[in-house]
């Protein structure tokens, strides 16, 4: 390796201080056009690296939000983490990513990313004990959880109005004049799954009615296949003419199930409605009827709550935002006659 | 913020030394287990965090990859960066992800990166300037393309083989007895557009054949729409019989228009070969015939060789790895009688 090049180098050889070669370098400080200029010019000739580490250390900040994920594998998820990453990117901050087991304790991974001295943590779809929320906090790194509600204290989450989203899936289906709704459970340890069948079943209780089947797919492909076949796979008037299910991954699982193994057309003989308004919700081979979770929005919620955590600790209240959910109407769900959105 | 506690504390309070502390928080190194716990508790109580960036300024190792994504939009990527950041995550690694313009010019953002002290790079399908590879090599900071090839000496790529892997897309396509073969390209600035168009020339070539009709899809949405519009929406003998489509994302928006726009079979009326196979390819609704990126494969050359120039930069060469790619048979595409894969 090179030997290493200072600032104090490049700040002789630009004819400037040391502190306007830091600030030339250092995200959202000032610096004369002339001076960055020179400064760039230096640099480049000394071949001089900003250490974003050896500013931390002296700063505290190291421009880094640590994001824990689960799993990818929902097609939600890609959309979120490059919104994310680009949200954080202008703010000069970046991603340090931290792969979690959907179902298991994030306590560990939690530990190892303070190691990092990030500026705040992101967990997406994953929950945390307690205990090690409080640790986070006592520590000074705000913590906010995407797409998961947790009842801790002080613990900031930005999730989707899952409980009113689910609760208009299931009033569409019952206004579509269905007479046996089914529906498919998402992982019982998520929040989002709570929440959606808890709205889900709101509806039909309001209309006097009552789940007819439930299967659960975890959220999780080949259980989902296995759940659709439990609940399809029957004699025409024991099964559903209507199901929720708890994510479009899901969804999308279960309209392959019923149109490729049982020949079942949808929404003639069943209809489908998703949750999530994932990309493949709207290819026309899917067309299919869902609760939007809008990304763009929940991503500014979340970046926006951390920053300012991280930048003005003291003004800081926790913050719970479950935003808005639209039910989106396409094809693979009856549309109720004078159904206007 | 808590005051920061030293690893000279939690070694007094285990009643260890201060390199024994250490050692329980490098991954790789070694303790005995009655000192891990000893360490492990009281650390717990004294509130330590390990401090990785302290580490990396005295190592020289920050245990962090920058890794350059330019979008996630291919249903290709969200399966690489998993398994890149678990097999990265599993070696004591972190991805530190930075987001470029898939068109654009990435030397910026590398400058940025080398700021991180990130101990290697990996540039997932874009491409650098030869002139800032240099100075990541002067720097002594190793760089692996993934899914591009670049001819700058030095320089790791991981590819699939992507000239024999749309070769054998073409003799597919011929040995299926098609008359008019068209193919839909991606962003010319791509080595994996350059390649796969090539083997596909190739193989028509062998067989005394040229293309019928190309247009240019850039690996976008909307512009692969108005491609095969403009490609399909055309009377009957002018339109090709079966075409070769650059990569997954784009074949099945293929597919939708020839479908659902045009009210085409497929394969019937026109057979459609991929190449990536993504996600959605073997989901029955599209039952995609495409070509296989190995991306387990793919993905363990690309750390094997990073963690290679990483840890022993004096052995390693570079490495240039172009991973034989299977055509895998589905029901997309005419199958030419006797085929045996």
């Amino acid at each position: 390796m090179a030997a290493r090049v200072t600032a104090q180098m490049v700040a002789e050889r630009a004819g400037v201080s040391q502190s306007a070669v830091s600030r030339v370098f250092t995200p959202g400080a000032s610096a004369s056009s002339r001076t960055v200029e020179k400064v760039r010019k230096a640099a480049e000739e000394l071949g001089y690296r900003p250490n974003v580490l050896a500013r931390a250390m002296v700063s505290g900040r190291s421009r880094m939000i640590g994001l824990v994920v689960a799993y990818l594998d929902n097609h939600f998820f890609p959309d979120v983490l490059e919104r994310l990453s680009n949200a954080l990117q202008e703010q000069g901050y970046h991603v340090l990513v931290f792969m979690a087991s959907p179902t298991g304790n994030v306590d560990n991974v939690l530990e190892e990313i303070m190691g990092y001295q990030v500026d705040g943590i992101i967990m997406a779809s994953v929950a945390m004990s307690s205990d090690i929320a409080l640790r986070c906090q006592a520590r000074g790194v705000p913590v906010v959880l995407f797409n998961r509600s947790q009842d801790i204290d002080g613990l900031t989450w930005v999730t989707s109005d899952n409980v009113n989203g689910a609760r208009q899936a299931g009033e569409f289906l019952v206004a579509g004049g269905h007479e046996r709704l089914g529906y498919i459970a998402g992982w019982d340890g998520a929040s989002t799954q709570r929440d959606r069948e808890a709205g889900f079943r709101n509806a039909l209780a309001d209309a006097g009615r009552r789940i007819f089947a439930r299967e659960v797919g975890d959220f999780h492909s080949e259980r989902t296949q296995d759940a659709a076949l439990r609940m399809f796979d029957v004699p025409a008037d024991k099964r559903p003419d209507g199901v929720f299910v708890a994510n479009d991954h899901m969804a999308t699982i279960v309209m392959d199930v019923l149109r490729f193994d049982l020949g079942l057309r949808v929404p003639e003989d069943v209809s489908v409605v998703g949750y999530d308004d994932a990309p493949p919700a709207a290819w026309p081979a899917y067309n299919l009827t869902t609760v939007r979770q809008r990304v763009n929005l929940m991503v500014e919620e979340t970046v926006g709550a951390l920053l300012e955590a991280i930048e003005t600790p003291k003004d800081a209240k926790p913050r719970h935002v479950a935003m808005d959910a639209p039910l989106i109407v396409r094809g693979s769900a009856r549309v109720p006659e004078g159904w206007t959105t």
